[in-house]
């Protein structure tokens, strides 16, 4: 999976705001950056008669536009994607992925407080709460950076986020030979094969993994 | 890839209607069928002001809205996607993708002719036009289906598209133990890991892969 941040806080303290900022720094200090937004009471992005809600309204559960331009997905699920599903499904080719909302993930976690609306973190002070953004003093046991810094937050992020290390290498033999992977490459066939693999029984927590592909 | 078909036509000779009628009977016959919409004008799905646009600007390349009930992607594209990148990417977990448009793909294709519209196929009738759909007599060299007799078009849909057998065994050992895979798992495996090494110079029709993942 990407690197992934969080930027949690409460309504109206300027979560979409800071996710602005930080994504625009990121973006000018050259990463490829993807965004999630998590809407808890649903969005309307569909309207009645399009061609993308007729094929959805006929059973589909997956429409896909495509123009030269854009791309749109839009589908219906039976239940809510956990935000590590989403990175790893849709953001596999961005070099970080800043996420508005989901607190109780198991992923690094910025706070935003705004002096009105809260004065503590709402969201849990554990390991994955890396800073918080305020325009007060803010007593917490974590860094506590001014809510406009967000050279200062994208300078966390980078260093939090996205630089740490890889801790498993990846060999790729076809029809014998060795082949060179590039790190995108050497990412994508690491993450996709253990992120299917950690979902089969008995298989959460691998060491090795073998995968051999053969013509009959 | 999961099998995809296309239904293709000039403007105006009811593609939309037909795809409509196609998901809806692939549906009651039990296939879970994802959608692909082929728009060469762009379309407009994410408004001024709203988050998703607000993420959009500041830079993200892709944007996801995640709700309990609905998943929707907004991704700019620096050219456009071929359908079998889209399918491969979003429409992994369907059981056959149905595309209006893409009438130079290399998929199976069924074009629809109105009369009034056109009297000829206008896309290439090649080994990837399977059937014509029309409210006339036509005559091409292919199965020529009543315009509104889907029942028959999705018979040829399961019998050319969905139905063919695969061609590759795959297995899977993770800590030395050999792993059983169902179905859906043993196709993701095989086509997403094939489609990502066939991009690679020099492996673009692998006759064994080998891949090995192991910690540090």
């Amino acid at each position: 999976m990407v690197p992934a941040v969080c930027i949690v806080g409460l309504s109206g303290s300027g979560k979409t705001t800071l996710v602005e900022k930080v994504v625009s720094e990121l973006t000018r200090r050259g990463y490829a950056v993807g965004t999630v937004k998590h809407d808890v009471h649903g969005f309307d992005i569909d309207r009645e008669g399009k061609d993308s809600w007729r094929h959805r309204k006929a059973g589909s559960r997956c429409v896909v536009l495509s123009s030269p331009e854009r791309l749109a997905l839009i589908r219906e699920v039976e239940e809510e994607w956990p935000i590590e599903r989403i990175v790893a499904t849709f953001l596999d080719d961005v070099d970080v992925a800043v996420v508005e909302g989901y607190k109780g993930a198991e992923l690094p976690r910025i706070e935003v407080i705004r002096s009105g609306v809260s004065s503590e973190p709402a969201s849990p002070v554990d390991e994955n709460l890396i800073a918080v953004a305020s325009d007060m003093k803010v007593e917490c046991g974590r860094p506590v950076f001014d809510l406009d810094d967000y050279v200062s937050i994208t300078d966390l992020i980078e260093e939090k986020v996205i630089r740490p290390g890889r801790s498993q290498t990846v060999t790729l033999v076809v029809d014998g030979r060795p082949v060179a992977l590039k790190p995108f490459i050497d990412n994508l066939l690491r993450e996709g094969i253990l992120g299917m693999i950690r979902s089969l029984k008995g298989c959460e927590d691998p060491r090795s993994v073998e995968l051999r592909i053969e013509k009959k």
